[in-house]
C-alpha cells in the first residue's frame, strides 16, 4: 500500500495564559490533511512550559475551569527551587508534563476525525508564553480523488 | 517495505463510573492485530470526559485507589463556571485531559506488546457515561505468514 | 514512498526515585535514528509505576522540583486499599497515569526534533524500581545518504 509522509515546524500565535481553542488555527497551517485518506496527525510542541491537550470545543466555560483547576492543583505560592524565571514558571513545567506537549489524532477520508464535541486546546501556563512552534507530522495512505 | 493501514471505530460498553481493565474487550474487537509483523495501534476516544490510560492489570484494588485518588485531587464540590451538567461534569473534563483520551501501544508478531503487569484502562468519569466510542488505527508491516 | 520499520526492546539502567534525564541515554541505545529523514520515534515503557515525559533539559532544579510537587499532589500517607508493596507504590501507579508510560518524537533529517530546551525524562517512582525496559518503534522514510 502506498505511503505518504509529511513534517513541518509551524507556529501558533501568542496567546494568553489559559486554555485555547485552536482547532480551526490548526487546520488552517494544515490544508494538507486532505490529502490523507486514512492516517495520523502526531503535533509536538517544542516548548516545555505550555501543551495541547483535547477537551470540549463548545462551553467556553470549560476553557475557564480547566485553567481554575490547574492552578488550585498546583499553586504558585508553594516552595520551590526553581523560581529564577518567576512565580510561574515552575507551575507551569508541572503542567505541561501532567497535560502532555504532544498529540496523535486519526485522520480519516481527508478530515481529522474529532468526536462531535472534541476541540484541539492549547494550554498555555506562562503569563508571557509568545508564539508556540510545533513540529506537525502527518502520514497515512493517500488520497486517490 | 509493506506497509498496512487499517482504521475503524468501534464502541466499548458503558461502564459505571470508575476505572475498568478493557484489554480483552479491546482485542476482541480488534482481531486484525494478528496481522501484524511490526507496529503501532493507536486508540483515541471520541469524548472528553473519559479517558484511556494504562495501568496495573493484576489487583483490582489499584482500579479503585485509581478512582479514589484522583477524586481527592479534583473535588466535585470546588467552585466552578460550567456546572449546568452536574457536578460530576467539569471533574471529568479535567481528569480527560489529566489522563488522556488516546494510546499508542507497539504491536510485535501480531500481539500487542505490553509489559506482563500492563493492562488498558477505560477511565469512566460521568456517573453515567454510556457507551464510549472510539477510533483503533492499526499500521505496520504484515505479517508474512 | 519507501517506509522503514525498526522495533527493539531496550532497557534503561536503575535511577534513584526522582525525575531524570535520559535523552542521552536513549540517544546512545537508538544509533539508527540516524537512518531516517522524516518519521516518528515511539517509546513504551512496559512498567507501570514510572513514567516518561519531555521536560526542560537545562536547570536541574526542575527535576527537583517536579518530584516535590508530585509528591504534594499525590502524598503517601493518604488512606489507600492497595498498600500491599509498600507506601510508595500505589502513588507510583497514579503518577505513572498522570504522565504516562508513553512518546511520540518527530524525526527529522536523522535526529530526534526536540526544542532547543526539551530533554526526554525518566520519572521514577518507586524508590527501588530497578532497571525499566522499554520497546522503541522507529517508522518513517529512509534516509537517502
Amino acid at each position: 500500500m502506498n505511503q505518504l509522509w509529511l513534517q513541518r515546524q509551524l507556529a501558533l500565535t501568542a496567546k494568553p495564559r489559559g486554555f485555547h481553542l485552536v482547532t480551526k488555527e490548526i487546520l488552517k497551517l494544515l490544508p494538507e490533511i486532505d490529502d490523507f485518506s486514512a492516517g495520523l496527525l502526531h503535533l509536538f510542541l517544542l516548548h516545555t512550559s505550555a501543551s495541547l491537550t483535547i477537551n470540549e470545543n463548545a462551553d467556553p466555560d470549560v476553557r475557564v475551569d480547566m485553567e481554575t483547576v490547574f492552578n488550585r492543583m498546583i499553586p504558585e505560592n508553594q516552595p520551590l527551587t526553581h523560581t529564577v524565571e518567576g512565580p510561574d514558571d515552575m507551575p507551569a513545567h508541572v503542567k505541561s508534563s501532567m497535560l502532555g506537549c504532544s498529540l496523535s489524532i486519526p485522520i480519516g477520508q481527508g478530515r481529522l476525525q474529532l468526536g462531535t464535541w472534541q476541540g484541539i486546546y492549547l494550554c498555555e501556563h506562562r503569563n508571557q508564553g509568545g508564539p508556540r512552534s510545533f513540529i506537525a507530522t502527518l502520514q497515512g495512505t493517500p488520497s486517490t480523488s
